[in-house]
């Protein structure tokens, strides 16, 4: 089932190989930063671009005609799935995702549906085989899922959150109610995942954004053991590489010892360096991927150049591979021309 | 000018030496969960409680008729010293802090007021005298203020932020206007901590909420020195303890290399032993201060006390000395129980 390459640049870092070239590509590639995206975008809500393939790829396709990349990911959103599992999904301007009918009991639970990944979600398999068609055979297609505590949080509090109190009630005085949800939402992780890849998908992504909005402890005894099987029962059953991205800070890294991933994605906040000492000493030989920070992109050329230039110089000695992106995604007001700059130093 | 006393155990421990009981208090110890506070508050706007000395001496010794805590921190805002710069400071109920006026150019720094702050903040000394009044002489009066990067991106954004952006484009495209800014506010931030302690603070703690918003690199280059310059001219000119609460994760404690501050107040993202282990990397021997997860006290009882006995372990391994603590601020839905059991199970 596997669909790797030995002529993917992407893949070839995530493995651990020597790249044919230094792969690069940005979290929130496809995106709002993008004047081609803001006109498709006009006319029809976010959600229905994700459920319309043709919308998902001609999106996914934009930063791929302006620039130089070795990576696609599918446009969709890590909430997607809480709609085959019964809430409703909804984006109100400038207030972010809302969810229907929080999660706060095991009766909420309980209620919620058993979801098929083809059949409910078969619409995201089908943006990636359309996407897959005018992909060069060097550029990696990845599919992505939330991490179920991220997705999970989402659920619990309906909307995001700055401090997460529903999410902390239920880990601190109801541990069984959300423990029930993150088995829940890693049943569906796996086959949706399984089936990105079944639809050509040459390596996924996990996305644990909200990851640092708990302590070590809890992390460790209660998120990382079904995040890390995710990730090993997607490699075991599909053989294509899988990235994580424990967002927010280093503290996580310390507890990921046994992380079947290959890619370790570092967010802006840790220097890539440290990133890689860290995992070291818990016994991980991954590659890194990351991680300037998203605003950097708004600095004069000379500045980003030289902020490019010292990435590359930390990445060298940091690990047995690197992917260079961004730590976190893109944003709204990013310059595209600055993309640009970036991929054009990368290449010196 | 040094007000400590060897009969504090808090100071004590702040100092490195063995305090006569193990010290606690809590971050945002007066405040909504109380409703003795919400009932002062329902008459009168936030702002004015801090500019009376009364009502923020009131506030202040609340907790201390409930809980035996062995500080106390005045009851104030770290945007206080704005309104002295000359921008209005407001509090819309559910928004958070709004600042008007938000700096963006050197024009607008150089159009901030040169306060003083015995003339222009005295009223947060007043407050500070009137509160030591009743104080044991056992317990320790903290005097604070905002770290300069924290309220400068308050006043850069105008209010609370996600993606700090004004910040960013200041920091990468015209850094002399955040450099002239953080130069401004620490030369009254070194004044107002000063002030505070000829009005009686025994310690004072400098609050970087913000700090984990910018990378590695631009903290240790940009932020830090500011910083520590602050830490080191009050440590001069007055002797008491300094605590630096450089918030939201681990990353910044590996750029703290020279740091003069006594005490590091340790964020919930971070094991208090990782956090040891760090800043003994860095050449620190200070006193940890923290760092239960507020959302801890949510707990039932015995988990809570569980909770304080595990940290209790960790830090008796971790550092020269301990200041019991959580590690963000209070929020306003704690069972105002809780604090009880948390002491209770501490001076078992």
């Amino acid at each position: 089932m596997t669909s790797t390459s030995p002529q993917k640049p992407m893949i070839q870092a995530a493995r651990g190989e020597k790249p044919s070239r230094w792969p690069v590509w940005f979290m929130r590639q496809a995106g709002r930063y993008l004047p081609e995206y803001r006109a498709v975008r006009a006319d029809v809500d976010f959600v229905t671009m994700c459920k319309r393939p043709d919308l998902a790829a001609e999106v996914t396709w934009q930063p791929l005609r302006r620039y130089d990349l070795d990576a696609s990911i599918i446009f969709s959103d890590i909430l997607i799935p809480c709609i085959a599992l019964g809430q409703e999904l909804t984006f109100d301007k400038g207030h972010g995702p809302r969810l229907s009918a929080p999660i706060r009991s095991i009766t909420d639970v309980k209620s919620l549906k058993s979801p098929d990944a083809t059949r409910d979600l078969g619409y995201v398999g089908d943006a990636i085989s359309l996407t897959k068609t005018k992909l060069k055979p060097e550029q990696t297609m990845i599919g992505f899922a939330g991490a179920p505590f991220t997705v999970a949080s989402y659920m619990i509090e309906g909307q995001g959150s700055k401090e997460f109190t529903e999410v902390k009630k239920l880990i601190f005085c109801d541990r069984p109610v959300i423990t029930a949800l993150l088995e829940k939402i890693s049943q569906l992780t796996v086959d949706y995942l399984l089936m990105q890849v079944k639809a050509g998908a040459d390596a996924v992504m996990l996305f644990d954004t909200w990851a640092g909005q708990v302590s070590p402890g809890v992390y460790r005894d209660l998120i990382f053991p079904c995040t890390n099987k995710i990730i090993s029962e997607v490699k075991r059953a599909s053989g294509v590489p899988v990235i994580y991205f424990p967002g927010q800070g280093s503290d996580r890294m310390y507890e990921l010892t046994g992380c079947a991933a290959d890619v370790i994605s570092v967010d802006w906040r840790t220097r890539l360096s440290r990133a890689a000492e860290i995992l070291k000493g818990v016994g991980l030989n991954v590659t890194l991927q990351g991680n300037l920070d998203p605003q950097a992109l708004l600095a004069p050329e000379a500045e980003l150049r030289a902020m490019v230039r010292a990435l590359k110089d930390e990445a060298r000695q940091a690990a047995r591979a690197h992917i260079f992106n961004v730590g976190h995604g893109l944003l709204p007001h990013t310059p595209p021309e600055s993309l640009s700059i970036v991929i054009d130093e990368l290449r010196k």
